[in-house]
C-alpha cells in the first residue's frame, strides 16, 4: 500500500477493505472457482476436477509475491493462475483446466465488478443514513427562517429546511442514478481470449449463464471487453454522488464560518482540532468530503478518457481502470460517511439564523418554502 | 463568435444553430412570454398586460449589444429584461410586470434546457441511424473471420459482425442513459429570488405548472438553482457516447492503417485530403470523434467540478455550465454525424481480413461469434 | 463556443477577437506570404512569383465559405490555399507555388503561435497591471490586522498586506511561468509532409529560419508536429495563473460576504445587479474569475490528454488543441481583466477586519506579518 | 491506492517506498527533530530539549494506529505530535515545546517535499538513461528509412532517427521543466497557525531559514500555505512528461502491430504473455506508460482544480494534493521505468521499415532528416 495514512483519512477501513488486495484476490478465486464448477456442470472437466480446483482456490496465496509477479507478467491472472497450478501439482488433469476458456480480463473485470457490487452496498447503507437524516431535520426546520444567499450574498428568506431538502435531494437522486447504473454496469465478464468464446466447444455462453448465476452476477448479450460504458456510467455516477456531498459539506462549512454560526458538525471529541490552536474546531468532515469533491470529477474523467479502448482489449485503458475506480468509491465514501455522521448530530443554531436574516433587511416572507418542503418530503417518501 | 473555422470542424451546422445566440434568446423570451401568460392564467396580472408582454418578446434583440450588456451586468435576464420594459414603455403596468416572480437564473436554466431538448432531438436523430447502420452490417458479417486484437496485438479469431455489435451496442447503451438522463434533466427551473417562491402570493407554484406546461417541461418538486445533479447527468451522459464513438473512430482508423487495410471510412471528394500530399486519405470522420473523445471527459469533468455550489445559487459554479455544456453537445454531435455518415458507407474488405487473420496464425475458429452477434441483435430489435 | 453572449461573459473583446476567425486566416496568410518570401530569397521561387503571392494573400476570404470548406476537407490549409491558387489563377507558375513544401499542420500550427503570442502580450499586460495593484495595496496595508482563516475558521491574527502578497506571490510566479513556458512553445513550425523537410532540394531549413525571422518566431531543432509538450507547457501555465487568480477572487467573494463584509470589489454602475432583487451587490468580478478557475483545470488537463499523438502527427490529438488553447485563453483573459479592476479598485473595510478579529478572541499579535510583507515586495521589486 | 497488485502494476517498488507511509512518518520526524534544533540554535528552547527532542523522533511509530488516529483528528501532525510527547513524558519541559510555532500544514507540507525531492531523484535518474538510449539509437538510425505516417497514414519518407529524436526530445524537455518547477517548488513550509509566524517571539523566520538549511530545502519570502502553484507546477510537469512518455509507449505498440513489425519491446522472460494466448507478446511496458498517460493529465488537473484555496489554509484543497501527488509520481516513474527499458533493449527491424515503405509507395526521399537528427543531437550535448 502506497500510503495507509493518506488512504484513510479520505475514505474508510471499511471501503478501503473492500478494494483491498484480499478481497482482489478471493474474487478473483471465487470467479476461477465456480467457472470449473459451471464447467463440469457443461460437461467440460468432471466433478473431481472441478473440486480438486475449488479446493486449491480456498487458500489465498501470498499477496506480497503475487502483485510482485502480477506486475512483471503484466496481469494478475497469469501468476494465479499458475500458483493454483502448482498447488495441483499431483492432479495434471484438473490443472491443466485451470482457466479453461477464460482470459486474464474475464477475471480482472469479473473481480473488480464483485468488488463493486460490496462497495456499492456500503455506499447504499450510508446515503439512506444521511437521506434519512436529512428527511427528518427538513420535516423539523420545514419553517425555520433563514437568510437565502446567493452568489455568496444576502438574497431573500429562506427556511433551513428549504437548503436542508435540496442538500436530501441531490444526494438521493444521485443515490438512484448509481444504483440504475450499477444494475447494467455490475456484471459478469466472460468472453475468453478475444470475446469469441472460441475454446469451449460451444458450451461457452451456457458456462458464462451458469457462472453468472454462481456469482449473482447478470450475464450481458455479449463479452464487454473493450465496451467499457458501464464501468464509466458507474464512476460518473460516483462522481455525481460525490459532488452532492460537496455541496451539502461547503454549505456546513460557510455557515460554520465564525461570523455566520449557524450550523456546526457534531462535536467529536478529539476530531477537528489544530495542532497549533486550541480553540480550532475545524469541519474536518467537511474537509473530506470536499476533498472529495475536488478530486472525484478527475477520477471520473480519467475513466471516460480511457472509453475508446482499442479492438477487442485495450491497451493501457482498460488497465488504468482498476486503480481509479477503486480510489473513487474509496473516497466516496470517505465523503458519504462524513456526511451521514454530520447529518446525524448536525448542531443548528435557528437563533443565529434568525439574527443574520434580521441583519440582511431583506425583509422575512418565505414565501411557499414550507410548501416546497413538504412536497420533497412526499416526493422521498413515495420512492421509498 | 470566437473561431467558426475551429467550431465547425468539431460540430455541425445544425447544432451550432440550436447553441447559438439566438436560439438562446428565443428561448429566453420564450420563457417571459410564457411567464406572463401563466401569470394571468393565475391572476397575476390581466390578459392585457400578457399580451403586451407577449408581442413585447417577438422580435429578437440585437444580439451583440445584449452580449455586452450582459457581460457588464454579469447575467443575459438584467439588459434582456430592460429591453423588453423599454418595448413597453407606454405601458408602464405591463412593463413593471415582466419577469415578475421570476430570477435571471430562472431564465438562464431554462432556456438552456430549451436549447439541450433541441440538441438532444438531433442526437437521438443521428444516434438512430448509427444504431441502424451498425445493426445491419452486423447482420451482413455475423460469420465475417476476421483478427481479433487485444492489446494491439492477434489474439483470437473473431468476426468482423462481433466488432459490429460492439460498436453498436456501446453507441445505443450510451444513447438509452443519455435519453434516461433527460427525462430528469431537461425541466423547468422558477424559484424566484432565493428558490422560495416568495413573490406571488401564493400563487407561485401554480404558475410553475402552467408554465412548465406551456413550454413543454416537468415541473421539480422543488427549484435545482444550486442542485446541479442533473445538468451533471446529461454531461457525464453526451461524454460517455463521445467515448462510444470514440471507440468505434479509432477501431476505423486502425483498421485503415495501410498496413491493415481492413476497412475505411466512404470516399467523399474532397474530404480527408492533404494540402502537402495528393495521395492521402485521411479518415477524417475519425479524426473528428476522436478528437472529440479526447475533449469531452473534460468537459464533463467540469460540470461535475462545478456540482458544489453554494447556498442557493452559486458562485462561478453555475455559470460555468453554460458554455461548457454547449461545448459537449456540439462536439457530441460533431462525433455523432462523423459516425452515422462513416457508417452508412462503410468500406469493408473481407478478403483483408482474411489475409491478415490467416497471416497471424491463430487458426480460423470463430467459436460462438455469430451468436454472439445474434443475441446483440435481437437485443436492440426487442428495445427498439 | 457559439455563443458571443455565453463567450463574452466569461472572457474580453480583446481576447476574443485575438482568437477569431480574423486573426486566425490572417495569421495563415502571413506564413503563406512569408514562406514564399523566404523561398525566394533561397532561390526556390522567383521574386516575382513571390510577390504575386504575397499579393493574393493581402485580401480576408470570406470567412464562412472558409469555414465550411475547412469542415469538409478536414483542414484549414485546404482551402485557404486553394482560394490563394484561384486569385493567382492567371499567374499558374506563382499558383503552383503557393504553399510549396508546407503541410496543414505548418499553418494551423504557426497561426495558432501567432495568435498565441497577441494572447499572450494582453495577459502581460494585465497581469502587471494587477500585480502592481497588489503591492501597492500590500505595501499600504501591511500592519492593518485581520483575523487569519484556516479550514474556514478563525485562526490567529495575520495582517491584511500578508493576504494581499500571497495574492500577488501568487500571480506573479504564474506570471512568471507562463512567459518561461512561452519562450520555447511560442515557436515556428515547419517540417513538410511529414516533418523531413523532403521537398525544398535541400533549403528547407534554410527556409524556415527566414520564415521564423521573417514571423519573428524561434526555430527548433525539429519540427514539433507530434511533440506538443510546449503546447502542454502553455496550457499549464495558463490554468496555473487562472488558479492563482481564481484564489484571489474567492477570498475577496469569502470576505464580502455580509457576515463577514471586509473587502468589495469596486461599485461599478449596472454591474453586480439581481434580475430579483434591487438590494444586490454581486461579486461579478469574482464570479468571472472563480468560473475560469473551474474550467481551466479541465481545458489543460484536455491538452495533457493529447500529448500522445501518434507517429509523425496525430489523428483527432493534434486537432483538439486549436479550440481548446483558444478557450484557455480567452477564460484567462476574462479572469485577469476583473482581477486587474477588482484589485485596482477594492474597497477596504479596516475598521471590521479589527471587529472581526476582536469577536474572534484569538489576541491580536501580528507576528511577524509586516516583514514577511516587506521581504515579498522586496522579492517582487528585485525582479521587475 | 490501497491494493499493492494495483500499485505495482502502474509503478515500481522504489517509487512506492519513496511514498510510502514509513517514509511520510520520518520525513515528518526529520522536520519535527530539526525544528527543535533551529530553535535551539536561536535560543528558543535549550540544547538538551533539543537533543530530548531529536531522541523521540527517532523510533519510527506504529504506522497502522498513527494512520487511524490522523484520520480520525484530521491530520497528521497531532497524533504524531501526542506520541512524541508521551514519548517525553518524564521532560515535561521538552515536551511542552514539541511542535513549538508550527503547525500540521507546516509538517505536512515539508514531509511531502521531502518525499517528493527523493521521487525527484529517481525519476532525473531514469530519465537520463532513457534519454541517453535514445540519443544512441538516434545516432545508429539517423537514416535509416522509414514511413512517415500522418493521421495513421502513409505520409512519407522519414528516417527511424527522426522519430528517435522526437522521443527524446519530448521526454528530454519534459524532464528540464521538471527540474525547472522542482527547483522553486520544493522549498520549506513553515509559517504557523495562520502564516504570520506569531509565535516565537520574533525569531520564527530565522528559525525558518536554519530549518530550510538543516532540511536542504529553500525557504521562500513568506510562507505557501495557500499559494499553491508550485505544487501544481509539479504536477503539471510531471503529467506533460508522462505524456511525452506516452508518445512513445504508443508510437512503439503501434509499430509492434503483427501487420507493421517494425520495432518490439524488448523480450523479457515472463513478462507480456496472456493467460489464454500463448503466442501473446504484449507490449506490457508501453501499456503500462500509456496507463500512466491516460491517468497523468486528471491527476493534474486534480491538482489545479485545488489552487483557489481559501484564506490562510483551505478547506479540502490542500488535503487532496498529498494522495494525488503521490499518485502521480508513481504512475510517472512506472512509465518512466518502463520506457527507459523499453528503449535499452529496443528490437528494431529496419527491413521491415524498409519494406512497408516501399510497399506505400511515396517514394525514397529522406530530405534533410539525417540533419535535422544530427541537429537535435548537438542540442541534447550542448545541454549536458
Amino acid at each position: 500500500m502506497v500510503s495507509l495514512i493518506r488512504e484513510l483519512g479520505a475514505s474508510t477501513p471499511e471501503m478501503l477493505e473492500v478494494f483491498g488486495d484480499e478481497m482482489l484476490v478471493r474474487a478473483a478465486l471465487d470467479f476461477e472457482r465456480e467457472l470449473a464448477r459451471a464447467q463440469a456442470a457443461e460437461g467440460l472437466l468432471s466433478e473431481a476436477e472441478a473440486a480438486a480446483i475449488a479446493a486449491a482456490c480456498e487458500q489465498l496465496p501470498d499477496v506480497a509475491a503475487l502483485a510482485e509477479a502480477a506486475a512483471h507478467a503484466g496481469t494478475l491472472a497469469i501468476p494465479l493462475v499458475a500458483e493454483l497450478r502448482l498447488r495441483l501439482a499431483d492432479d495434471p488433469a484438473a490443472a491443466a483446466k485451470v482457466h479453461m476458456g477464460a482470459t486474464s480480463q474475464d477475471v480482472a473485470d469479473t473481480a473488480l465488478m464483485l468488488q463493486a457490487r460490496r462497495g456499492l452496498a456500503l455506499i447504499r447503507r450510508d446515503g439512506e443514513r444521511l437521506v434519512k437524516a436529512l428527511a427528518q431535520l427538513a420535516d423539523t426546520h420545514a419553517a425555520t427562517p433563514m437568510l437565502g444567499r446567493t452568489l455568496l450574498q444576502p438574497a431573500r428568506p429562506i427556511t433551513f429546511g428549504l437548503k436542508l431538502v435540496a442538500w436530501m435531494s441531490g444526494v438521493e437522486a444521485a443515490l438512484k442514478r448509481l444504483v440504475g447504473e450499477a444494475e447494467t454496469a455490475v456484471a459478469l465478464q466472460f468472453g475468453g481470449a478475444a470475446g469469441a468464446l472460441d475454446s469451449l466447444g460451444g458450451r461457452a455462453f451456457a458456462v458464462a449463464e451458469r457462472l453468472g448465476a454462481a456469482l449473482d452476477l447478470p450475464v450481458p448479450a455479449a463479452p464487454w471487453h473493450a465496451r467499457r460504458e458501464g464501468v464509466a456510467g458507474l464512476a460518473g455516477a460516483l462522481a455525481i454522488l460525490v459532488g452532492a456531498l460537496g455541496k451539502m459539506a461547503f454549505d456546513i462549512a460557510l455557515l460554520s464560518q465564525a461570523e455566520v454560526g449557524e450550523v456546526f458538525e457534531p462535536r467529536v471529541a478529539g476530531r477537528g482540532g489544530s495542532s497549533a490552536m486550541a480553540h480550532k474546531r475545524n469541519p474536518t468532515g467537511c474537509q473530506v468530503a470536499r476533498s472529495a469533491a475536488l478530486r472525484a470529477p478527475h477520477l471520473a474523467a480519467a475513466i471516460l478518457s480511457a472509453l475508446p479502448q482499442e479492438h477487442e482489449r485495450g491497451l493501457g485503458g482498460w488497465q488504468a481502470e482498476g486503480p481509479v475506480l477503486t480510489e473513487l468509491f474509496c473516497i466516496a465514501h470517505g465523503a458519504l460517511a462524513a456526511m451521514a455522521a454530520a447529518a446525524e448530530g448536525l448542531e443548528i443554531h435557528p437563533e443565529r439564523m434568525a439574527e443574520n436574516l434580521a441583519a440582511a433587511k431583506v425583509g422575512d416572507d418565505i414565501g411557499e418554502a414550507p410548501a416546497l418542503v413538504a412536497r420533497a418530503l412526499a416526493a422521498t417518501r413515495s420512492r421509498a
